[in-house]
């Protein structure tokens, strides 16, 4: 997705190349919280290089490398496969990029880079089944339609992951999102879906799933989307999502500056997901982080890690003036949201929890 | 849409309000100018204040006012009247406002903020015959559900139209779009629809149509929308798009920089749309704009000033190395695009020339 040897842009101030991105890309608006899921147009959504055509009818998914039986399916055969349905909250892995400082030139996230949509497909391991994987295979490579010049590599859009994991139950081949076809922004025909990962996993416009027996070092797995302090390290791979509780926004907006006005007693309610397990409990703080209270989890939403849960915290009687509303979660694998960021050079996963400042107006 | 009373940003810098505006807000990337119709979620999107939750069973379309007989129609009431059907080329009246030195902070549109939808509804005048217009009117109000504050002042978003342009044939109140109900954030469950007019005259999620003696001097008609040079200013209101065409940007992006590479020979494609006209030529310069070639315009679609035309260019023999490709439309009214920004305090109607910078590489 970027380049973390970028210069380091300044916080609070923005550049061209950031206006050109996120003019093209968009977040959900975070009123859309209140929709289980999302609706179509408002997912939030990321594309690394330009939104492909594809001709349905000449397009196949090819199923190759250490594998006993290539395959090559059409639509029609993908369609004939069992499907499975996931119910996945997904997010970016820059989400909440644009509150650091000595940032890369990339998407400039601000909270909204998440949605929650039902999507329909093929597992991945029926896939593999079918082929057959090959003794001393290791890892499963995703190739996109999606092309371009990323880091001075020209490429298309390639991630890998791990056998174990691609033969697992939860990975599937997406046909159809929230009961439709794919959009075209969400990668139709097919785009890959691993419940729980942050998006860039989740590779849109499948072309080709290559089993192999090497590590894959594409550009995508060993260049981006990892988490160092300098772009000489090697660092981690980011892998799956860090907790988040968000909040509606409660009140009004004022339009150019987006701060918030309240009136009286009021129902602050949001998300809350983790790819690390489900969540064990939001607190909610009023006072700028002083004092912490629980939240209210909605039980029936928050039994997994595949999709978001629903808070609520009744504000019972909230002073005139300004406040500071702030939102954290904890999930069962002990993972909290830090209060601030930790850096790291591609602006990689802050979950750093939300603040909200609202005037409250005495009714 | 925005105080432009701001304190003036400098260009090629962009501040905190700007971003979280364009993460909340999005255009059209402009390679989905292929579709003659946008897919869903592609339409560009601006919301004043927040997405409003309506219940359907709850909400009614009041028609009142200077009237007979004032009206609350339920959506059943909507559907079981007449319906018509409005292709429409949608832009905003600040698309092209980032490239302006000296804007107010509000939404940061490069060039994409546009799209085309079939819209399907009941036309405007035929509400307004149902209510029998009285002797006096002289303007229409729509009123939206989308509630917030706007240079100081709180308000429901409202605009007005001119009675006779209510009355004529074209305005609808649409109530689907590409043939499914509204989605919520294209103003479920209604919305006005006046082909030809920039994006902030069709008011979404309508409440009530109010016909008024008096000149609505509501903030989003007198202050909000207008071209002056400062904000003492009345200034001109903001009525219908001035003509742009843009390209499919070719070749291939950088992600960071959305650069472009070409290899040897390609077509040239886009759209062109006017307000006030139809699209009479479209010329295209490859080299800066010394020289200018016509672009073939397809006729099938450029017969009328509610949706884009198509538009290409053969580029026989490009040179490896940097070009600047640039694109210039005409309408039959006379209007043409200008070379540079024709600056006013609010950053509106900056319909110069799309410039997009390719390097082409010897295939």
């Amino acid at each position: 997705m970027l380049t973390d040897d970028a210069e380091g842009l300044e916080k609070g101030v923005f550049t061209e190349p950031e206006i050109r991105l996120a003019m093209r890309n968009h977040g959900m608006p975070l009123e859309a919280l209140r929709y289980d899921l999302t609706p179509p147009g408002l997912h939030y959504l990321l594309t690394h290089f330009d939104i492909p055509s594809v001709d349905l009818d000449a397009w196949t998914l090819g199923i190759d490398g250490l594998v006993e039986r290539p395959l090559s399916l059409s639509m029609a055969h993908l369609q004939a496969l069992p499907q499975e349905v996931r119910t996945v909250t997904m997010e970016c892995a820059g989400n909440g990029r644009s509150a650091l400082d000595q940032r890369p030139a990339s998407q400039p996230w601000v909270l909204e880079a998440v949605g929650t949509s039902r999507w329909a497909g093929v597992p991945v391991s029926a896939l593999l089944e079918r082929a057959g994987v090959r003794e001393g295979a290791i890892e499963v490579v995703f190739c996109s339609l999606d092309h371009g010049i990323d880091g001075g590599v020209e490429q298309h859009y390639e991630r890998s992951l791990p056998l174990e994991l691609a033969r697992s139950a939860e990975p599937i081949v997406a046909i159809s999102m929230n009961d439709d076809p794919l959009p075209p922004q969400h990668g139709f025909p097919a785009r890959l879906l691993v419940p729980g990962w942050y998006g860039m996993t989740n590779v849109k416009w499948l072309s080709r799933i290559t089993v192999v027996n090497t590590p894959f070092d594409g550009y995508q797995q060993a260049v981006a989307y990892r988490v160092r302090q300098t772009s000489d390290e090697q660092g981690e791979a980011i892998t799956r999502m860090l907790p988040r509780a968000l909040m509606v926004p409660p009140g009004i907006p004022d339009f150019a500056s987006r701060d918030r006005t309240v009136v009286g007693p009021c129902t602050i309610d949001g998300r809350a997901w983790s790819g690390w397990g489900a969540i064990e409990r939001v607190d909610l703080s009023t006072d700028g982080g002083e004092r912490w209270q629980p939240a209210t989890l909605d039980q029936r939403t928050s039994d997994g890690h595949a999709h978001w849960c629903s808070w609520s915290y009744r504000w019972e009687a909230p002073e005139p003036g300004e406040h500071v509303l702030m939102v954290r979660a904890r999930d069962t694998a002990g993972n909290e949201q830090p209060d601030e960021p930790d850096w790291n050079a591609g602006g990689y996963l802050n979950n750093a929890v939300q603040r909200v400042v609202v005037t409250v107006r005495a009714s």
